[in-house]
């Protein structure tokens, strides 16, 4: 079968607990690379620069665009985030799987540049979950709770944009629907012409 | 997630271990049903009728084509095959996914009525492979086997009007990208239109 890795977009809804799916299907399946964003915010409590994120200044971050080195960026609420275009494709090229967390505008756009990119979006199995689960870790007012859930609500409304939906009652059971994901589109026809060429032509 | 059963079709060249790969993917994954066939040839050693195929007569056959009983059906060598509607209709709709294990050109008349269905073309890595065990298994003369290959070669060409193709050298692994393939076609958005309505809209 060919060497070449897959480019996989993940989204979904905050409270999805798209993160937790993430980190259990990278330590199951070890071809799988996380692509790690550039951001403009501070640093939260814990993460790690080249882990979570890679912190950059705002003028670092400006070059960067400048220089086209993003596959994709955004701005929200007066920070930037971005994927490094350089780290996905070297990636992809050494034939490692590449997976991108990124919201659904950013995901979009993505797919104009590598059409060929799966598409997965992952949500709970009732919005009611997402509600209860933006309520629980936030301590922020109800006001900022509002736009949350607003804002996943949104979000939602853009799965039917995707190639899969992956629903995460279980995260270890979300993580496998991943990975299954991830081995069928290996088994596509679309994505072994090369295989079947040499089979049939180099076969004889 | 829905609960609409999915018609699997699996074709691959004589040699390509079909049998053998179904069996351990309807082993491991009990929601899969193997759709038996009807054939109007002479039972082989061991094979028993409504587990290897339905055996019926000439004459019960062609009553059956005559009355719309059957999905696929045609002439090999003088005997007919064919494969029950109603079976693989019945476990559709109880939820169960369903299992064909035809010929390209039945693959593709299924194709023609069941748009929906999946398609898995099953082979080795190596089409030397296709001849070493259609020689080993066979008591045929030289001209005979000479025919069953260039069968083989045949079906294999049509390998490029799947939607997937399954590399059988470990038969375990092979079952393994089958059920894989189930798994991610269950995941797909436009199997799962109804969960996703209601998850936006029923949800609000």
């Amino acid at each position: 079968m060919e060497k070449k890795g897959l480019l996989i977009v993940v989204s979904g809804p905050s409270g999805a607990g798209k993160g937790t799916v993430l980190a259990h299907t990278t330590e199951k399946y070890s071809n799988l690379k996380y692509s790690v964003s550039v951001t403009t915010r501070a640093p939260r409590d814990g993460e790690v620069d080249g882990v979570n994120y890679f912190f950059k200044s705002v003028e670092q971050f400006k070059k960067m665009v400048a220089g086209g080195e993003f596959l994709e960026h955004k701005e929200v609420h007066n920070n930037y985030y971005g994927t490094p275009l350089a780290h996905v494709q070297k990636n992809l090229s050494d034939g490692y799987d590449v997976v991108l967390e990124i919201d659904t505008e950013g995901a979009l756009d993505v797919k104009n540049i590598y059409p060929d990119c799966v598409m997965i979006f992952i949500t709970p199995e009732k919005f009611s979950t997402i509600e209860k689960r933006l309520r629980g870790r936030s301590t922020e007012s109800e006001e900022q709770i509002q736009i949350r859930i607003q804002n996943a609500y949104k979000e939602l409304k853009q799965a039917v944009y995707y190639d899969y939906i992956v629903v995460n009652e279980d995260a270890q059971q979300a993580a496998m629907d991943v990975i299954s994901i991830i081995e069928a589109e290996k088994c596509k026809v679309k994505n072994n012409k090369k295989f079947i060429d040499n089979l049939i032509y180099g076969g004889k």
